[in-house]
């Protein structure tokens, strides 16, 4: 484990950590924000899932989340958005919404992708070991998550499957039903084979039916380019309505997909996980 | 003029836009923030100078300035920091420091560089009659200057200079004495020449001798790398009592260089400025 940057910001400390990961077989890097109320006791924390193209410091950099971070004191925890390295399987051409970049928080079971493509243990079991060692001072059992876009996919379906360990879930313009979109369709196919009955258990519409029900708060942008044929909010509005799960979704009128809609709503997401975090 | 870019942004609308500059011979982008109060009636303006290695975007995709100009109504100029394109010569080496991203804020007089590194002009001449014509809610008579490093002397010299066209200063870890640090002295030689006099008109430290006095707030940190030898604010300490200039320069404990130092401050100076538009 190593400390590879450290940026005092907002009165709290914007860290970068490099490690071996078990679950990946490889080497990763994740960000974590102390706020500064972490100095007098350990803190509740937000797990952020970050978007296809990104790693761990797009959020990091452009969301302007540490502000809120700090006023509330939680702790902001950016994993990675798949595998990295070059001895980690990447899409034949390097599309950007596959392989390297694309992890879709799931576990492979398909050849070559299941040896490193299990984002989905890294998140939900190795990440908090991880934390765990680090010795900051977490409140590792009070936790949220929360993500964008492809992250909005991981956070809703990683949330819905252990409701012991989220208190909350939020996403900003997620993919809402990965076995119904040409994204989730080619990522899936490829990580988890053709059966489509694997591909349920992480496709959050489907888990909707059987999940406990967590707070859960999704923002989406109106003008978002991606909405009608890849994220497809409505079916998630339908699915919630259908399995009667307690769900805000909020369409947000001419924002697009860019962090710059992320930025605008992050205050008043982490204002809603602070509401079931303490 | 072509707009190339729009987001909706904390209820206002980030643009990027492409023109033909006179001043510098080539193609520019700047970016523009149009708070939400801009819908009823014309708004004051920040123009933003960005430091090394920067082009108009860094700010605007890192600093969350936008939040805090929506809060108060106010637009946010921010220009590229050198002229740009295949014809416009650059450090031999491509070096950082020189060259592309590194137009210190001046007029070169030197050969190659006299031809296209006119960034003063640019910046006080010709970026406010292009936003003229951009008929945007702009009150272009009511303007605030603030950057960072290069920047950060760029929006001191240039305020110190033309006291009738800013309201209010701002800097974040300002290049304070570009004649004496080595990032300065690199550049005014080869834009300016060997003749030191010449520099003297771009040197914020010897500008405050003669310059009216605007409202003008400095924050540096602590723990900035480039302090001691590049930035040097002590000097410019020194010079605001020299020459009774009132100045508030305050050092942070703990900040770097980095943008989550500016982000941590932004707030501040947007309402410092926010005091002399209204």
């Amino acid at each position: 484990m190593e400390n590879v940057e450290k940026h005092r910001c907002f009165g709290g400390e914007q860290f970068r950590f490099k490690h071996q990961s078990a679950s990946l077989k490889c080497e990763m890097h994740f960000s974590v924000y102390m706020p500064p109320a972490a100095n007098n006791a350990p803190v509740p924390l937000i797990y952020w899932l970050s978007g296809l193209t990104c790693n761990d410091q797009n959020f990091v950099a452009k969301a302007g989340a540490q502000q809120f971070a700090a006023q509330h004191g939680i702790a902001i925890i950016a994993p990675d958005t798949s595998p990295r390295g070059e001895a980690v399987p990447d899409d034949s051409e390097g599309a950007f919404d596959f392989g390297l970049g694309a992890g879709f928080y799931l576990n492979a079971t398909q050849a070559p992708w299941s040896e490193h493509y299990n984002m989905y243990d890294y998140i939900v079991s190795e990440l908090p070991q991880v934390l765990r060692q680090l010795d900051l001072p977490l409140q590792l059992d009070c936790a949220a998550i929360s993500g964008h876009s492809m992250g909005g996919h991981g956070a809703l379906s990683i949330g819905l499957k252990n409701p012991d360990k989220f208190r909350s879930i939020s996403a900003f313009a997620p993919i809402v039903a990965p076995s119904q979109c040409p994204w989730g369709e080619k990522a899936f196919s490829a990580y988890l084979g053709k059966d489509r009955e694997t591909w349920s258990q992480y496709d959050s519409c489907l888990l909707l039916e059987k999940a406990r029900h967590l707070p859960t708060l999704v923002d989406q942008g109106t003008d978002d380019d991606f909405l009608d044929v890849q994220l497809r909010t409505p079916l998630l509005r339908d699915a919630a309505e259908q399995f009667s799960y307690p769900m805000s979704i909020r369409m947000q009128p001419g924002y697009d997909h860019s962090y710059f809609f992320v930025a605008s709503f992050i205050a008043e997401h982490i204002q809603f996980h602070a509401k079931h975090l303490f």
